[in-house]
């Protein structure tokens, strides 16, 4: 099992692009998220995939469980997930011993933008840079698993 | 991915024990089951581990997903499943190049005896043996993960 720490904020402005180092499509559905627990199959790139379980509950920690599968299974896995499928572009944008990650949606959640970064701590402070707006860290509406079936 | 096509009976008497083989005692829990689909951690006899993703829809026949994981992850998962655990031990009985699985339930459901037969076509004959009862392929109150929330 990993933890996760994280926070997740909106973004206000283009500014973070000049910063970006890389990028990578992201393709994810949603196949359960009954009992607290969400259960994820994302695609990286068309080229890698994962199976990822979170427990719901709190807001800044959540425990993950994360498994390499077959890209053939995950993309019979995505249809199951079906219409409720997120597609989005994952910038990555250092910052100091930290990344954030600027999830530019598409498809459906076309114009929503979200940055997220993984801490080590839950006290950990960050600078928060001048494109980052309002704290939606454990806000529900903001989860993937939630956008997924809006 | 591989299909699964299993049939399921109640048993109504001891007779299968005298031709059992081996058993192995199962641990099994429901992360979900919505949109169709149900995600199951199972311990084999405590030593291995397995995630599972079962299409529901069709009864006879159903798309299984199933993975090795640590036995740890899947201790953490089951105790996220709580109360919803199903504790049972399964007996092999051979029959011809066929094996019957006879699950005797313990715990909430002691008392709950199914046996199940997978086959490799959906129309492939079966003898049945006079231990088994009625056929219950495909009624949901008898679905493990239904079962489970029971």
């Amino acid at each position: 099992m990993g933890v996760e720490i994280e926070r997740k904020f909106l973004v206000t402005s283009d500014a973070w692009r000049k910063q970006a180092t890389g990028s990578v499509a992201l393709e994810q559905g949603y196949l359960a998220r009954s009992s607290g627990v969400s259960v994820r199959v994302r695609i990286h790139d068309g080229s890698s995939a994962f199976l990822t379980l979170k427990s719901g509950g709190q807001a800044l920690t959540r425990a993950e469980y994360e498994y390499a599968i077959p890209v053939a299974d995950a993309r019979e896995l995505m249809a199951l997930c079906q219409p409720n499928v997120i597609v989005k572009r994952r910038h990555l944008v250092p910052a100091g011993d930290l990344t954030w990650e600027v999830d530019v949606f598409e498809g459906r959640h076309k114009g929503l933008v979200l940055a997220e970064i993984e801490l080590d701590a839950a006290n950990r402070k960050i600078e928060l840079p001048d494109w980052i707006g309002d704290e939606v860290t454990g806000d529900e509406r903001y989860y993937n698993a939630v956008l997924a079936y809006r």
